[in-house]
C-alpha cells in the first residue's frame, strides 16, 4: 500500500509538469470539475489557502486596509471606460447575456479583476482631501476564459485578494505600491519560506492600465520563474478616465491617484513547485494546515492511543492531528509525506516504555528520538528551523540558478540549456523583448530593485547602449 | 451639524421601509452601485460579515466541518439533473453564453446554490462507507435574478455559506440538518442577540428538492418575519439523480443521503431591523466591529489625549477606537448613534481631574461616571449587560407580537391589523396556504418544534381537521 501512494507520482526528472499535476491530485489539494478549466479547491487546499488569508488580511490591516465586497458583475460599457485596461481583459472575459428568463439589455462581464468598479465606487465617495486616502482590499474570486489551464496556477476561475486604494498625491500612491509589495516579499519570506526577487516590470509586462507594476518572482524547482504578486500604481490615469475629482486645501479640483495589488491561489503553486519533493508535497510549518502528525506504533496495545493523546495535549499550541485509522503504520507515513505535514512522531509500547518518541522531518527525512519531558520545547524549534532550512535551501537554489550573459548566444545558451534565469543588460525597447521571447520564450522578469550590476554596456539583443539590467527567463 | 445626521433618518413609525434604508446608507453599510440589482458592502458592513463569518465558522469547524470552494458556474445539463431543483431555480439565474470572443457550447448558470456541483464531486469521491459522512462548507456569493431588490434582504448577488453534507444514513443526515439549525439559533441569540423560532417549512415553503426544510425565523420591529437561517434534508433524492453510491458494510451499493444548509447576509438586515432605533443603527456587542468609541471632550487641552490613548490600552481586550477628527463632541456622539457602537466613552479635563469618564450606552441612552480604575472591568460587565438585555427586548417584542386565531375572521383581522405572527392551526394542504396568501399575504412561517399547542381542533382555513399548529407572518 505505501508503495502504492509513491507510485502515483511520476518523479521530479522524469516530466516535472507531470510531477506538479500528480502532487496536486494525490495530497488531494483540488479536483477537476464537471466545469471546463474550474477548479475545486478541497479541503487539503482550501486550509492553505486560509492560512494564508489569514496571515496576509492580518499584514494588510496593520497598515490600515479596510475590507469590503464589490459586485461580481461589470457592466460593458464601465468596463470600457479605460482604454488600456479594456484592451487587455476584453478578450479574455466571460459574458452573461441573459437574467432569468430574459435578455440583458446591456451584457455584463463577470469580473477579470475589480478597478472599473473601485472607480465607480470612488467617483461618487470621493470630493474632498477628507476623503483621502482609502485604503480597500476586497477576497473574492475572478473570473479569466484561458485557453490552456493548470491547477492553481492558471484556471478560468481563480481565487485572490485584490486592494484598491485611492490618495492626494501620486508619492502617497507611489508609497503604498512598494508597501504591499514588501509585504508579500515578506509574507512569502517569513510564512512560506519562499525567496522572490523584487522588482519593477518593463512596459510590455505592465498591467493593462497600470503606470508601473511591481511583481516579486520566485524559482521553481525546475528554474521556471512564478510571478507571485504584484503591486501597480495607477497614476492619476483611471481617475481621469472615471472623471474621479476631489477639492485640495487649495479649493481647486484634483485628480487622485490610485493602486492596486494582488496574491491569488497561484500561490499555492509556489509553494508545491519550490519545496516539493518525490515524496509528494513538502509544507512550510507556518501555512501547513497541520503542523504534526501523530502515528501510533502497534495502537491496540495498551497505553499507545493515550500516549498519543497526552502528545497532542502537550502540543496544544502546535496543530496537531493523530492518524489513529486502521491503515498499516508504512501506509500512513506514506500519506503523511504526500500530504507534507513538516513534522511526523512516532509513538509505540517500546517508547513509551523508555519515556521517549520518535519524530521524523518531513523535508530531510531526519529521525531522531526525543524525550516525552522535552517534546514541547523540541517542537517548537523543530518547526522554526524546518521553516529557516526550507528557506535556505529555496534561497541557495535561486542564487545558484542565476547566470550572467554577455553576448546573445551566451544568453541564448543559457536560456536553453540551464534551467535558471539570466542576468543581461537590456536597451529599454520591446522589440527586443519580443526576440528574445521568439528565440528562447523566455520574458523579462523584472528590472531588480536590488540588483544594480552593470554586466555590460550593451543591450543582450541588439547592441545599443542598455538602460537597465534584467533578470530574464521562462515562466509558468 | 449633528441634527443634519438624524434628520436624514426617516422616522422608523412614518415609514419603516424607508427607516431601513436610510439606516442602511447613513451607518455606511453599502452602496448601490452601477449594476442594477447588486450592492457595495462597505467596510463598516463587511466588518460585521466578517464577525459573522469568523463566529460561524468556528462552531461550524467544532463539528467536522471542513471548507472547500467549487466552481462560480454551473453547466446547464448539471443543473438540470435533478427535477424539483431545476424548476426552483432555472427562472432567476443568470447565464453565461460567451467565454473570451466565443460562444460557449453549453451555456453556464452563475451558481444560485451549489447541491448540483456538491453532487458532482461526491459523485467521484464517495466510493465506500469509509469515504463517509463528508461534511463540507464554503464561503461565497450567489446570484439570483431577482426582479426588485432591497439592500441586503434580496439583491441580485449575495454572500452566503453554504453547507452540504453526505451520510449513510437517513438519521445521520436528519441528526446533521437538526445540528446545523440548532447552531443557527445558538448563534442569533448568543452573538446577535436575536430570538428566532426553530421550525419546519410546510412542503410549500421547502427549498426546491428537500425532503424536510427547517428554519429559524425572526421578527422584525415592523412585526414581519425575517427567514434567517435554513437547513435541509434532501433524503436520497439528489443521490438518485446523480447516480452516487457507496458500497457499505454489506458489500451492496447503497444511496447516500444528503443536507445542505446556509446563512447569508440578509442576517445583516435582521441585525438592523431587530435592534435599530430612530437615531440609526444599535449593534450587538459581540458582533460590533467596534464595540467602545472613546470621544475626547476639549481634546486640544493638554492631557485629553493622552488620558484617551490610556483608556484604550487599558480596554485593550475590547474593540476600541478613539474619535479625535476634528469633528465637534456633538457630531461625533450622532455619528457614534448611527453607526451603533454599543458603548461610547466621553472623556474631558474635568474628568480627568476627577479620576473618572461618562460612559453611555447606545442601546438605551443611559449615562453614567465611571471611575477610572473601573472601567476595564466595567466595559466587560456592560457590554454583557447590553447583550442580555437587547436579547431580552427582542424576544419581548417577538412574544407579546404573537396573537391566536381561532376563526378565519380573528385570523384575517390579526394579519392586517396587527403587526405579528398568528397562531393558528392547518390541515395541512397547500389550497389553504395559497388562499390565505391572497387573502391577507401572510405565508406560513414555519411548523415551530417548540411550540405543540392545539389553539382548536379545525384548519383555521377550511375547517376541516387540523393537522399542525403554523406560525404565519407577512414576511421578507
Amino acid at each position: 500500500m505505501a508503495e502504492k501512494l509513491v507510485e502515483n507520482i511520476t518523479a521530479m526528472e522524469d516530466d516535472f509538469a507531470k510531477w506538479y499535476t500528480d502532487i496536486v491530485k494525490n495530497a488531494e489539494l483540488i479536483d477537476y470539475s464537471s466545469v471546463k478549466g474550474c477548479m475545486i479547491i478541497k479541503p487539503a487546499g482550501y486550509a492553505l489557502w486560509e492560512n494564508i488569508q489569514r496571515e496576509l488580511d492580518r499584514r494588510f490591516k496593520e497598515t490600515g486596509v479596510e475590507n469590503v465586497y464589490m459586485p461580481l458583475f461589470i457592466p460593458e460599457s464601465l468596463l470600457q471606460k479605460e482604454k488600456d485596461h479594456v484592451e487587455g481583459f476584453a478578450p479574455e472575459v466571460a459574458w452573461v447575456t441573459q437574467g432569468g428568463l430574459e435578455p440583458l439589455a446591456e451584457k455584463l462581464c463577470v469580473r477579470p479583476t475589480s478597478e472599473t468598479l473601485f472607480c465607480d465606487l470612488y467617483k461618487n465617495d470621493v470630493h474632498s482631501y477628507r476623503d483621502l486616502p482609502k485604503n480597500y482590499n476586497q477576497w473574492c474570486s475572478v473570473v479569466r476564459w484561458e485557453k490552456t489551464t493548470r491547477p492553481f496556477l492558471r484556471s478560468r476561475e481563480f481565487l485572490w485578494q485584490e486592494g484598491h486604494t485611492i490618495h492626494a498625491t501620486y508619492e502617497e500612491a507611489e508609497e503604498r505600491t512598494v508597501m504591499m509589495l514588501n509585504i508579500y516579499a515578506d509574507f512569502c519570506k517569513d510564512f512560506l519560506a519562499i525567496p522572490t526577487i523584487r522588482g519593477r516590470k518593463t512596459d510590455k509586462e505592465k498591467f493593462a492600465g497600470a503606470e508601473e507594476t511591481y511583481t516579486i518572482e520566485a524559482m521553481m524547482h525546475d528554474g521556471k520563474a512564478l510571478q507571485s504578486g504584484t503591486s501597480h500604481n495607477f497614476g492619476d490615469g483611471f481617475a481621469k478616465a472615471f472623471g474621479i475629482e476631489y477639492t485640495d486645501r487649495d479649493n481647486k479640483p484634483h485628480h487622485p491617484f490610485q493602486t492596486s495589488w494582488g496574491v491569488s491561489t497561484r500561490i499555492i503553486g509556489a509553494i508545491i513547485m519550490v519545496h516539493g519533493d518525490s515524496e509528494g508535497l513538502v509544507l512550510p510549518p507556518k501555512v501547513a494546515p497541520t503542523q504534526v502528525v501523530i502515528i501510533p506504533i502497534q495502537q491496540k496495545k495498551e497505553g499507545v492511543l493515550e500516549a498519543a493523546a497526552k502528545l497532542k495535549e502537550v502540543l496544544k499550541d502546535y496543530r496537531v492531528k493523530i492518524d489513529d485509522t486502521d491503515k498499516s503504520p508504512g501506509y500512513k507515513f506514506s500519506e503523511q509525506e504526500m500530504r507534507g505535514f513538516p513534522m511526523r512522531i512516532e509513538i509505540g509500547p517500546r517508547d513509551i516504555e523508555n519515556g521517549e518518541c520518535v519524530v521524523v522531518r518531513r523535508d530531510t527525512h531526519e529521525k531522531q528520538t526525543v524525550k516525552l519531558e522535552d517534546i514541547a520545547s523540541f517542537t517548537g524549534r523543530l518547526l522554526e528551523d524546518i521553516h529557516n532550512d526550507m528557506y535556505e535551501r529555496a534561497k541557495k537554489h535561486l542564487e545558484e540558478s542565476m547566470y550572467d550573459a554577455v553576448t546573445y548566444d551566451e544568453f541564448k545558451k543559457i536560456m536553453n540549456e540551464k534551467p535558471g534565469f539570466a542576468r543581461a543588460m537590456w536597451c529599454g525597447n520591446v522589440e527586443c523583448e519580443d526576440r528574445i521571447k521568439a528565440d528562447t520564450t523566455a520574458t523579462s522578469r523584472c528590472i531588480p530593485f536590488e540588483d544594480k550590476s552593470e554586466i555590460s554596456k550593451t543591450c543582450i539583443c541588439c547592441g545599443k547602449p542598455a538602460k537597465h539590467l534584467v533578470y530574464w527567463g521562462k515562466a509558468y
